[in-house]
Formats: structure tokens, sequence, C-alpha cells
């Protein structure tokens, strides 16, 4: 199964060699692996900006306690997660599944009113929460892409959303910046692809009833 | 490239034909799938039960708004975090790190100092949420490895936490009922597995800067 044999093989990249970039081919597919994502009744409620102008890096690496991955890696994935739920949101899904699966928008009306009654009554924080969570599963996939691929990442939370939502203007567009990974090839020099990874044993992290 | 093919293969099942269950082979391969997932810090907040008692599927049924899915399945993935963060998790995963990787606690000291004090000062509440996160790259991956085994999978928020908390014996341990997802085989009936996937499009999910 090679999926296992990739995820032992990726590790969180600390250093990237600012000389190889991702090609296009590539960049597409990872764009496709986190398209692809399961999310919460499938809103996907989440935007993933995909930062490769070297001026823009070099501030969020300000906003990222100067971490060398966000300027030395090829890309950086900012996940944003939609701050609130909206009624709009849940129309235009409605919209979008109506129109890929041949549907009348009336028939799925009782289906929107259901999503609605669940999601629109959730507390401001809880529904910041519920959709950060979303872009989680996106950045698992992502890394997953990635690593079979053979291209390095780092996922990271090492940041200060409030000024990525600054820098990238993400406020006004109801957005907030979640988390992120950089992308890109390793560099030789970095000691921590020599490191065996740590994980828990099996019989720690599971429990069979 | 086959991980974006099994992405589009897989697909939220609703109705599992339970004549047919995993066998150890695969329960292992999802289960190192899981084990192998990023984690902030690497630490690991979570624990994952495998539910695959009938008696104890029938409870739990009874906790997610009694969705077929539970009893169905072959096996259900609960992944708990730990709702808060200790001093104790972080030592103990310096001394997994230590053992691993060869070195002296007394050498990671820095390192651990650094983590609690970061982590050891939020609130609760946020504890909770950032460690629930984690769960979500976990289930993540366990929907990939799924995919790559063409087992199917139903990733579920509909259950009810306190009520999960409560039959599992959670809280106890500090562990609450994060996210679940059920997997087994699909039914020839489920009427799912034949509608269209439905995803934003690229230019709608992305934007490069």
């Amino acid at each position: 199964m090679s999926l296992i044999e990739n995820l032992k093989w990726r590790y969180a990249t600390k250093r990237f060699d600012s000389n190889k970039k991702l090609n296009s081919a590539n960049l597409e597919l990872l764009k496709e692996s986190v398209r692809l994502s399961a999310s919460s009744y499938g809103l996907q409620l989440y935007k993933v900006l995909i930062i490769e102008d070297e001026k823009m890096k070099a501030l969020l690496k300000d906003a990222s306690w100067g971490q060398a991955q966000i300027t030395e890696a090829s890309h950086i994935f900012v996940f944003c997660n939609y701050s609130k739920v909206t009624s709009q949101q849940i129309d235009e899904y409605l919209q979008l599944k109506a129109s890929i699966q041949n549907l009348k928008t009336d028939d799925l009306k009782a289906y929107g009113d259901f999503m609605k009654n669940t999601l629109l009554g959730m507390a401001e924080e809880q529904m910041n929460n519920w959709t950060a969570k979303q872009c989680y599963i996106a950045l698992g996939n992502l890394l997953a892409a990635s690593a079979d691929l053979k291209i390095d990442a780092c996922p990271m939370e090492g940041f200060e959303p409030e000024k990525y939502n600054k820098i990238l203007g993400l406020k006004a567009k109801g957005l907030n910046a979640a988390v992120i990974a950089a992308v890109g090839y390793r560099s030789q020099d970095d000691q921590t692809q020599f490191a065996a990874k740590v994980r828990k044993p099996l019989e720690e992290l599971f429990e069979t009833i």
C-alpha cells in the first residue's frame, strides 16, 4: 500500500530548497486533492489562498515567527475558513448540487431547511471553530497528495492569524486564516529529514471495543 | 496519480452491507494510516476507539440520530480528543521522542519548556477545540487510506458527543468524541453511490497570489 509508504516518507520539512519550484501540473494535482476533500454536508466552507509571490511571502514570514519555510518553500497554502455560516452559502451549495446532479432546487428545499435549522443557530464562535475544523481534513489531503508526488510539505499553526487576516484582506471576505502548509522541495541541509518519525505505538493510540 | 482517482471514487456511504466485514490486515492498514497522521508538535493528543461490538454499535446508533451507518458498517472509528493539554502529556511525548530518536530527555528540556509555555496557557475551551482539530487530519488520512483499499467510509458529525462520552466512558479518561467515521462496504442499494460528486469549481475554491 503506497499511501502508507508515502506517509512514512513525509515529514514536517523545516528547510526548503528555495531554488526548486513546483511545476504547474503538480500544483494542479495538489489543488485537486484539496478540492476533493470531504467536508461536513459537503459545504466546503473555506477558501484556499496559494501564495507564490515572493514579496507576499516575506510579509507573511514576519507574521509567522520568522520561520524560514514561508520564504524558502515554493508555495504556501493558506486554508481560510468562513467565520460565519450563512443562509446564502447553503443556497449556493444547493444550486451547485442541483446543477451537477441535474436536480430541481425545489426538490432540495427540505434538505436546505434541515441544514439551515441545524447550522444557522450555532453561536458565532462555534461556527468559526466548526468551519476551521473542515480545513484540517483538506490539510490532511494536501499532505498525503504532496507525499504521493514526492513533494515536501510542512503543516504549520505557528503563525499569527490576525496578522494573516490583515495582510491578505481576509476579514472583508468573511474569512479567517485557520492553518497553513508550506510545500516545495527539501533542502539537503534540512537535518529534520534524518530524524526517525515519532508516533505513539498502536496499542496506546487505539482501543478496540 | 491514483490518490486523486481514489478520492474521486470515495463518497460518504449511507448504506453499508452489514454482511461484509473488514479483514484484520486491512484494519491494521487503516490504523497505521491514522497513526502516521501529522499533528501539531507531533503530540497526537487523541485516542481512536474502534467499535466492532454489535451491542455497542446499537447503543451508539441511538446517540447518532438513528443513522443506519452505525450498525450496518463493519467498524466505527471514534476519534476522541483530549479535552485538556497537560504537562504530563508533553513530558510523555518528550520521553517517546528521546527513546525513538536516541536522545537524552535533558537535551529536549528547552523544547519541552517552549511547548509548555505555548500550550498550557490556553483557555480550556481553546484547548478542546485545538486538540479536536488534530483529529480531523487523522480523519482525512483514514478516508484516503480507506479509498486506497476500496473500502467505503462515511465521515460523520451527526452524533451527540455528550452521549458518546457517557456510553464510552470518555470523560473519566479526559477524552471527548470529536468526529467519527463508519467504514465497511457499500450496500448495492445505496443510491448515493450513483450521484455525481458535488465540489466547488477550482476558480471558486482557490486564489493564487
